[in-house]
């Protein structure tokens, strides 16, 4: 595994990178970006076996249970990162068939297993794909990629007139498959969700035809857990291709910081106009500021379109539905942004969404890189980490000792609040005159296809 | 100047103590808390001259000035502090004049000068004023405070009869009635406050006769820049005092973080329940709690009600007033607790008030006490700073350098969320059907008696 560290300007959206404009196929390696260290750091880490995406799976995981300052679902199986996680097997899987294609032995396959019976090969496959499985056994998106790998190769070895060769294709082309599929669908989610609020906005006599729009998001939305642009982001960066990205207004979305550690670096990427907002000026923003919309992301999304996501998504959605008296403004339509495997069509409401308390201490500590006010209050910025540069980082405890706090992981907001729910098949509104979504009927229309 | 370190118990309600159960006559010195090392360390120094009032107030401001991360309102006569300057300024002063009552030679005066005529104390008297003038020429409070000892001693000194005794007593009197005039102001504000929400509960049948309730707070709301309980904090220490308070939520109120430093040290001080929340989940807080009353200060007041208060507030009160779908609550009642002069009524409503924008930086950083998040983690809790240990202390930056934010110090609530206004001359209230509310009628009608 070789460490690169990027320059301040090159993309950092999505958890993978091709280097050198190459195809994952040209280069047989993939690079993921060293999240621990955001945002001090950009650190790119380059994976191209499957010991490689093994060990930074593991990784990333016992790094960030030892950090204890990330919020993680052990009970729910959107696990922050897990479509990244699945993405990731497959590549290093398809990078060592990809090595042995080119004549070379890779560290999983002799190069002479090409030229052995395909029963070999998928041998060797099963096996190494119950080895990753290990690297994150609760991981559900994980476990579907490689049974998908798995059921796909012992489909083409079963085949007359298999080869290894054949064999090996096609486990290459099942695993790139499931990167691209992910990348995939939060293009759709962030085409559809674009096009809708242009849509209604510009039908609504809310703006003139082609003019731009300013957004305001909450938390991290998943570029950095996914393949892609991720949900809510996604839709910030479909409207920043196209041109209508007025500005980009992001949460810090305290105590843990998401925006101000994650989306501060990813719309900086993307080279979008943003501004960071104080939690506590969510409201004065939107009585200040022209807001057209608010777009969130979701932990779960019930099946009348209450939606568990990031604390403080319920009283931004509330704020955003009442216009300070001050204001000329209308209100900001709301939209949820998610995949379908958000949907939790069991759950009638989000009355029966559980809602997960984190310990106090994570609500009184804050961590980031040491500085030093007195020159910050003197104009002075802060530069950002040189290649191989040691960056101070420090947990602070904010509050005295022994302080309490109350401190849930996520709130629901109703529906009523919630104008759309982008997917990656399309919008769901709710009936003229309802104040529910009906997502059963909406997920079969829309699926059914 | 010596410094005490004090127990983890002993209160530390109000800018001021005297030790050991005296009184100020007694004792002839305060002890004033070092707000600096809060909440890390609990210390407090002693003044008994005017040198050393003078030399806190100059400290405590430059101290401010380098660290940076302190809201300033150089425009706002309503300086974070000032009441408890001017008391210190006083009480400086009238320590000397104790001392020499007792024989002793103090720094500022010789003890011979009570034997010779008045003339010659008082020159001397207006000359110390005028020192600790310069301390801080901006403080409205301090001015006013130096005015007032001066008018009387001159008039003291003026009278047929007067002695340097005399002038001595009346100054130290006068002086002393600062101190007491700021406690007792802070007190009815408190009494006001508790006795008017717990009258309109059990007039509107929301609470049982007798029946505690829950309050919400946000920032710091002027304990520790008072002489007593401060405005909003003096109205739950009065609930509590009463047996009446059932839990004191506060709200940690980032980026400057005063719930977190300063309001958590206080209600621990008072005993009551309390329970730090974070700034994102004060919406999800009134959905799951009984919330009864949100209690907040003030920065400026509009003739009309409109308020200007430390960011967040407008939110808040917003969502007070919308209870939460799955909530069985009702609306949770808005007060805001000032003294007089705290109203500007040369303004009409909160659209004439400017806001101020501060720093970017000061959004994007925090400070506080450096701790191992892996042994709290663990369930270890950080000890309480011992007797003469030295905190570590730092300033970390949570996002990239260079992230910029919208950071403004305080937002307006419309006079239409606020059901009253809670000052020493007791609760403005708006008329039946309105929104707004007549103050200046309220000041007249209040202050004629």
């Amino acid at each position: 595994m070789t460490v690169s560290l990027s320059t301040r300007d090159e993309p950092v959206l999505g958890a993978f990178r091709i280097t050198g404009g190459k195809t994952f196929y040209e280069a047989q390696a993939v690079e993921i970006i060293d999240q621990l260290a955001l945002p001090h750091t950009i650190k790119w880490e380059q994976v191209d076996t499957v010991h490689g995406a093994f060990d930074a799976i593991k990784t990333m995981k016992s790094l960030r249970a030892s950090q204890g300052t990330e919020v993680t679902y052990a009970s729910h199986p959107q696990i922050r990162g897990a479509p990244a996680i699945a993405s990731l097997a497959a590549l290093g899987l398809a990078a060592e068939l990809l090595a042995i294609q080119t004549g070379r032995d890779s560290p999983s396959f002799s190069h002479s297993l090409l030229s052995s019976p395909p029963q070999d090969l998928l041998e060797r496959i099963l096996e190494r794909c119950a080895y990753l499985f290990t690297s994150r056994p609760t991981a559900v998106n994980l476990r579907e990629a490689l049974q998908r790998i798995e059921v796909a190769a012992k489909a083409e070895a079963a085949k007359e007139g298999a080869t290894a060769e054949s064999l090996a294709k096609k486990v290459i082309d099942v695993a790139v498959g499931v990167w691209v599929e992910d990348k995939e669908r939060c293009e759709r989610i962030g085409d559809n969700g674009a096009k809708w609020i242009l849509d209604k906005l510009e039908r609504e006599g809310k703006i003139e035809k082609g003019e731009k729009i300013a957004v305001l998001t909450v938390c991290n939305t998943g570029s950095l857990a996914t393949s892609g642009y991720g949900t809510a982001l996604g839709v910030i960066a479909s409207l920043h291709t196209q041109g209508r990205l007025l500005h980009a207004y992001f949460a810090q979305t305290g105590p843990y910081q998401q925006g101000a550690r994650l989306t501060a670096v990813e719309l900086a990427s993307l080279g979008a106009p943003h501004t960071m907002v104080c939690d506590t000026a969510i409201g004065a923003l939107m009585a200040e500021k022209r807001v057209h919309l608010f777009v969130a992301g979701a932990d779960r999304i019930a099946s009348n379109g209450d939606t568990a996501n990031k604390i403080s998504t319920y009283q931004i959605s509330l704020n955003a539905h009442h216009p300070h008296p001050f204001s000329p403004n209308p209100p900001v339509t709301v939209l949820v942004a998610a995949p379908l495997t958000t949907l939790d069509l069991t759950m009638k409401s989000g009355r029966e969404i559980e809602i997960e308390q984190r310990p106090s201490w994570e609500a009184c500590t804050v961590r980031g890189r040491v500085v030093d006010p007195a020159k910050l209050a003197k104009g002075e910025e802060v530069e950002p980490a040189r290649e191989g540069e040691e960056i101070h980082v420090e947990t602070v405890l904010v509050t005295p000792p022994g302080t309490k706090a109350w401190n849930p992981a996520f709130d629901v907001t109703p529906a009523s609040l919630i104008e759309g729910i982008v997917t990656e098949v399309g919008v769901a509104e709710k009936g003229a005159g309802q104040d529910e979504y009906d997502l059963r009927a909406f997920v079969e229309e829309r699926t059914q296809a």
